[in-house]
């Protein structure tokens, strides 16, 4: 019997060879009657926070079934969420808030059992859609693949379980394209099959911009939207719904005039942010052959509104969006528009972002030496300062080079407790961790923790080591005390 | 005997061959006992905006003497402004204002006569540094120099005049690197000739950003600014002198550690709005293909603060600065600095941006069709809109195409009476040029005045014609009206 393990606390399921949970579903809708019926589709990031923010309306109008894969990857998110666990640990308090709620109102229950699609009143697509990269075993982009077989199979299976009335709202990243040509024919295809009428289906598009953190939950509830539907009626579906579930008086809805233009809005929006970091990347390492200061540059340009958005040099970017969704772009346009090129600018920025944790290793290298058998503390494996997300992190390329130049490496983050992709434990707890034991602090996170007055006395006060920042977290003062005491580096930093 | 002839009254100047100002010099300095003097090198765009601010200055504590060659170019601006006349015609009231002001006070002369230098407290460089590109006559990037020879020739003059003690700011764009590298070695060696001694000599740079257009010297007078000093003692002096000038109630002044900084900071500012500009290019294309309104999708996109400054497609990219700063760096990464690489993709994002109005003219074509023969209006000549500054204006590239394709073409431009750069008149009434004779309408500028409802209106009540829209001027409603009538289009909408 196959098993699946919750990472968190190590609970075991079996996962059930013969897959019903009819019963479970029947039960659940008994204690609902008279509700309308949201299931979503996938029970990640979006889907599983998603599935809060339905559960949650105002009205509470919504009975919400999550559903996945019955894996090893999925199955204990399941039943963690029926034995009364939410399946991620966030630090916004509405979480914990929302769920509870959901429990105490018993209005949001999680199956494997595609069967629940049959009472949806509305399917929220929130499945992945990945990109194939070899960037992540050989820390360069030469070549990608976007393989739709297991998007496809999800939707089939929606189709093969739906009434013919239902509204799906897609939240997945998708190629520019996608509603129109796959996942309009697949619905009509299946409800054909059974003799039902693709007329009144409805297929709406609006994308989340979902940001795990402090405000993950406002990052759905109260941030604006774009949307749009293969037809009138679709778009007017997804309006009447998204404002039974979004915060309208604080954000906008905007609607588009095709389920293209709303897809290539979310994959432009993350391009714009990956080819942003890239320029920054590029100029970063001027400014160290200028012998001069990335950062102070930076923020002396940022006055200008213009300019805000300016980024800072770093070890490299990470989590599930600005890593893939240039590149699912440059794929459509080739594969779904039969264009003759593809987005090149932006696949490049994808190609120089994924470069730089191995520019960090050489940099590092290169200012302190040889680091073999050194005892080194990495502090921080989130992709992202202040947020508990180990998705495509810029520290796990670094990670694996250091421990591919023979390094003994210690792991400290403030918010993750386990390291999915790397199956190993980080520890939480920076009192247990700082200790004068080591030769190297690597900052490889922009996590504030560190940068604070007690966490950071407790670094300046360790023996003389070597410290490589590489995010720029310290201020200009911190950075004077840091030098004094220790063999102290910033990449994007020339003249140290 | 050489000639000069002002283009907005076609006033004729002989350029005398004895080059001896030394009287007209000393007048106004005796007129001016007790004041400090400044000499603006350079009477362009920056230079003769730089020389009123100066002149009027809070405490009125400088006599400003502006300098500019005796050739045919430049020799009637010297006249011009002696005369009573500004050499530049501006949307910003204020010009006229502090023109006038300084001429009540006769505390502004311009002179060709290098003797300047000698008497000078302050002198700013404000002299042209170009890149030669190959763009400019095929329409794409291939190749491009900088040369540096006339920059330096135009130091070393100063350097053959000035006193010991005087402070010298450079406001040119330059290859950052230059002023340790080039100007201070020029500086040192020519004082070192006349057995001057270098050490009390300022160096400073801060740069400009200045905005032809309605702020024109709010954009100097008001703007945050970025400085430095090849040493403390420039520095602070750099300082002392801007907060003369600038406004620093209104805007920051930061300080930079090294001039390299400040001179990267501002072509790093530069080919930032310029890669953001080559990103929307290649993004439009992929709306036109996807059969979407890049226009609707970027406004929906803009909502979100971190990208609030991207870019709508359009005609291309001039100016004098976007087009070629990015090249600047990259040029002295490799030259100055001794890298491998320049900045590729600053410089593709240039390459790209100079494609621009080959691609709007394609896609002319294709939407309309053949072209010979046609009567065309082009709307516009300048290259933003609301600003009256031909400077590598992407409507050159268009005209030109346009013309080798035998077709018939008027100009208009609210701000533009005379296109120097090819060297033709343009109408600026626009009464007198509307008319039922033109088979096309280009929008190639977006002046605001075009929209605006008397003028649209005009257009609209035209007999039916084609109606190209390259920068998206008109709202949707008045592309309703103009689609009912007309057979319209717009550069980044697939669908129309």
């Amino acid at each position: 019997m196959k098993k699946s393990i919750n990472p968190f606390n190590q609970i075991t399921y079996d996962i059930p060879e013969i897959l019903d949970d009819s019963d479970g579903i029947k039960d659940f809708l008994s204690n609902n009657s008279g509700k309308k019926v949201i299931v979503v589709q996938g029970l990640g990031f979006v889907g599983a926070v998603m599935s809060l923010v339905c559960a949650n309306s105002e009205k509470e109008e919504y009975a919400v079934i999550g559903i996945d894969l019955p894996n090893e990857n999925s199955f204990w998110k399941i039943k963690s969420i029926n034995e009364g666990l939410f399946p991620l640990i966030a630090e916004d308090p509405k979480i914990d808030e929302f769920f509870n709620n959901s429990k105490k109102k018993n209005n949001f229950y999680a199956t494997y059992d595609p069967l629940c699609f049959k009472y949806a009143d509305v399917i929220i697509v929130d499945i992945n859609l990945d990109v194939q990269k070899d960037s992540l075993e050989n820390y360069e982009l030469n070549n990608f693949e976007v393989d739709l077989s297991s998007f496809k199979k999800a939707i089939t299976t929606v189709g093969e379980h739906v009434n013919e009335n239902a509204l799906m709202l897609v939240e997945t990243t998708v190629p520019p394209g996608t509603c129109e040509q796959i996942i309009k024919p697949i619905m009509q295809e299946e409800l054909e099959k059974r003799n039902l009428s693709f007329q009144d289906f409805g297929i709406g598009h609006s994308y989340e911009r979902v940001m795990p953190g402090p405000e993950y939950v406002d990052s759905i509830k109260s941030f604006p939207r774009v949307y749009s539907g293969i037809n009138e009626e679709s778009a007017n579906r997804t309006e009447v719904f998204l404002r039974t579930i979004i915060d309208t008086s604080k954000c906008d809805l905007t609607r588009l005039e095709h389920t293209n233009a709303t897809e290539m809005a979310k994959v432009l929006e993350n391009s714009y942010r990956a080819t942003n970091i890239a320029f920054a990347v590029e100029w970063s390492r001027f400014a160290e052959e200028a012998g001069v200061d990335m950062y102070e540059i930076v923020n002396a340009i940022r006055v200008r509104n213009t300019h805000s958005n300016l980024m800072y040099p770093g070890i490299g970017v990470g989590g599930y969006c600005l890593t893939k969704d240039p590149l699912l772009a440059s794929w459509s346009r080739k594969n779904l528009f039969g264009a003759q090129s593809g987005l090149d600018m932006s696949v490049e920025s994808v190609s120089i972002n994924d470069r730089m944790p191995r520019y960090a290793h050489e940099r590092l290298k290169n200012v302190f030496g040889d680091l073999k058998d050194k005892n080194i503390l990495l502090l921080g494996v989130s992709y992202r300062g202040d947020v508990g997300d180990t998705r495509y992190t810029p520290v796990e390329p670094l990670y694996k080079l250091l421990k591919d130049g023979d390094s003994i490496i210690e792991l400290h983050d403030p918010y993750i407790t386990f390291w999915e992709e790397q199956n190993c434990k980080v520890e939480t707890d920076f009192d247990s961790v700082i200790d004068n034991d080591f030769d190297m602090i690597i900052i490889s996170t922009g996590h504030s923790f560190y940068a604070k007055k007690d966490t950071f006395s407790k670094i300046l006060n360790l023996k003389s080591l070597q410290i490589y920042d590489t995010i720029g977290l310290f201020s200009k003062e911190q950075i004077e005390q840091l030098t004094k005491k220790h063999d102290f580096s910033v990449l994007g930093r020339g003249d140290i």
